[in-house]
């Protein structure tokens, strides 16, 4: 049986008439997406067109909810409580999961958005309520998380399938975690982020920021849609994979 | 069998550390409520708080869908597209529809809020947009609306079950329609509201604003929860309505 | 004497990582900027920015205030009253002074935005409440609008100068106004439209959308910034003024 | 010479429909207010009529300057950059000078709201932030702070003056800080809150949270407007405080 790997990336992040990132491009190259709920980015609007996108290309969806700041992206820490964020991760699935119902698509996936994201990698009570609000949904909804992270073990504990990332465009981390790029200006060269990417998925290896080679398991690649040119770096990555033997799909078609 | 009317109020208005209205004690006299849902009022916290009081009290529960704009509490006009409006009400539908789902109930009714409802009264292409995103949905939902409103003819050729309201507080037009009240400073007097509403329902007749008596036809009473002493108000029609043999009950109950 | 004109843009739009518009270029040639405040667009960061790259350029600025609406652009008219609009306008104005003050320049001008512009210039309770937000100011503020508008004879009653715009990219219609556009995707070939712009200027003519020859008086021409090219198209104007003999300079150095 | 003390409360926190404090009442007995700026709190029709109401009283106007998260009242703290911080008080400070300015009156001061004059306190580069941005405006406004805060020392280097605060209604802990109270239920027996403020004011004591009688040295008595009864409360203070020989003043017109 073929490897398979899933390639997730954000999407829908524009609002109103604020571009960012070329969705319809990229589309073709990845097997899931997060969509911005409104809350840190993205509109109704935007999220109808991205879920009707996504149904079009086959891809499977997921909710990337995050804080609610604007201005901020969402990459902006809230000290917020615990019920806040249960809170505001369910408001934001709900959201998304209208727009998808509508379609007669099913959300697949949830991944926490910036801030909300890194938080949950370290704070295990901040994994634990995002972890909650998923759990309350009942609903086969897998969550995406660095392995090494609060995520892998409560969710297995508390039944969640936790999809681990891997990052095309950030520097893993010796501890396991990622360097977060506020502005992804400078993501590498594509050709080079491909060869890593299949490296990852084939090997299970990664070079870390600090030059150690690292043993790394994941089940998604993840790839920014607002770094300059990441139509073209996504693109080399499924050819590479696809050349590699490697087969391209949704999380949920593999995750046991 | 028993005359049966559903009483309806808007309730989780309340906002941040923002307190509108006196939900508690008001949720013991409705048989629906309409829950602000994030755009004009409430926020997830407050949606969360509603939902469970609202099972607590068996009341059913409905969305209350506003334009994007809390300083105005979604009684300023907004000249959006149909398709804005559409999306709009498939988003605050469906975060409310979350946080419904997870306590194991199902939202019965959408009741636009403020201008977005009396708007739709009048003008077809706002009426229809709401009831499209509503027929999207595919969920046996009712919507709340006056009967001499672009609502109820449309409702009936899209299939969609639309309650008709009398309102407790706020005076009825000949044409059909009602008076807003920006500030519901004077309601007027609670056992005179009582007398009013028990009329409107068991003889069927309602004196407008220049004094006409007109043939009226409702399923749901509205009951303004912002109002001071609106506690007191809903207390003295549940009761008055009671007395007179009426049975108070949510419209998903009766409406066939 | 030269003949003067002011070339006005709007700048200062992007918010957050969301980017509108290429400020950096278009500030080389232009005399007068209107800068978003941050209710339709902008935010204080960019306001910074805007009013520090403004000041290296000797660029004089306005005021670009606008409705509470970020996802709408200021482009969906808000039925607001005639307060709530003075009240946004004088938030917006001294948010935008403050930064104007701190750098040692001050505030040249106000330009209504998007659709609270168009509203004023066909009612004149709109113009009246921007115009006596102005006046309350008591600041030779420059309102910027439209001749054949509801501002024009308003201002000269009460006192408030208005310089009469011309525009670059959109077209004007035979009553005196313009056809907005919604997305500035086609704003006409750049060399027609600097012919077009000395024509205004020089020979105070415009031919309207419906191709009649129009006089036109006119102290500034707006060149939209969001439009794709902008900067080509405001640098082939700037550059067909001067060759025409037309000085370019702030509206205040030659009003009276 | 009669021993002076500022009395300053929070004000125009109301939001739309939204009411918190009575304004109206506890206007009559302090001498300096903190107006929210629309931010965590307020809007402008508030900030308008807040400003019209302190100009009546006599009182004293300063900017309330806070994060931009109405939802959670600027009470949670946002990890945002010092750029960003002196950006949101800068835009704050200039839209309540606008609507000061055109009552004829001047800024008095700047009291940091919720998290943001927390985090002060304690954390040298936010203090060093909010007074940096100050400092720009060059307008002898004074920064309300803690003695024992960040604040102090940078504000004498700066040569920005700090008006040290004394609280009725929160604790005072033995390092020089205060609890906190997110929501202001139980802020204590309005006579003795009244007596404690007065030996603050007579003999610099203060009984702390853990019992010990520390030094205290404070220009001025913050009263928070949002604690039910606090009208009354106030009204205590202000008599007990002139029973006792003490003058209530703006801190301007005493701080050197």
């Amino acid at each position: 049986m073929a490897l398979k790997i899933d390639i997730n990336c954000d999407m829908g992040e524009s609002f109103g008439l604020y571009r960012i990132g070329n969705d319809e491009e990229i589309m073709n190259y990845v097997s899931s997406i997060n969509v911005a709920c409104g809350y840190h980015a993205g509109d109704p609007h935007v999220m109808r067109k991205t879920v009707a996108l996504a149904k079009e290309h086959g891809v499977a969806i997921g909710a990337h909810p995050g804080f609610p700041d604007m201005v901020g992206f969402g990459r902006r820490r809230m000290l917020i409580s615990e019920q806040e964020i249960k809170d505001y991760v369910t408001y934001q699935m709900g959201a998304l999961r209208e727009f998808v119902r509508i379609t007669g698509q099913k959300l697949q996936h949830c991944k926490p958005h910036g801030q909300l994201y890194m938080w949950g990698q370290t704070d295990a009570k901040v994994a634990r309520a995002i972890l909650e609000a998923i759990a309350e949904m009942n609903d086969e909804t897998i969550v995406f998380a660095l392995e090494h992270s609060e995520f892998t073990e409560l969710g297995r504990q508390m039944g969640i399938p936790i999809a681990k990332e891997g990052y095309a465009d950030c520097e893993h981390t010796d501890a396991g975690s990622i360097v977060p790029i506020r502005t992804h200006a400078a993501a590498g060269d594509p050709d080079e982020r491909a060869k890593r990417v299949v490296r990852m998925v084939t090997e299970k290896k990664v070079i870390s920021d600090s030059g150690n080679d690292l043993d790394i398991n994941i089940d998604t690649i993840c790839v920014h849609g607002d770094t300059p040119g990441a139509d073209v770096t996504v693109a080399k990555i499924a050819n590479a994979l696809k050349a590699a033997g490697v087969e391209i799909a949704p999380v949920s078609s593999f995750m046991k």
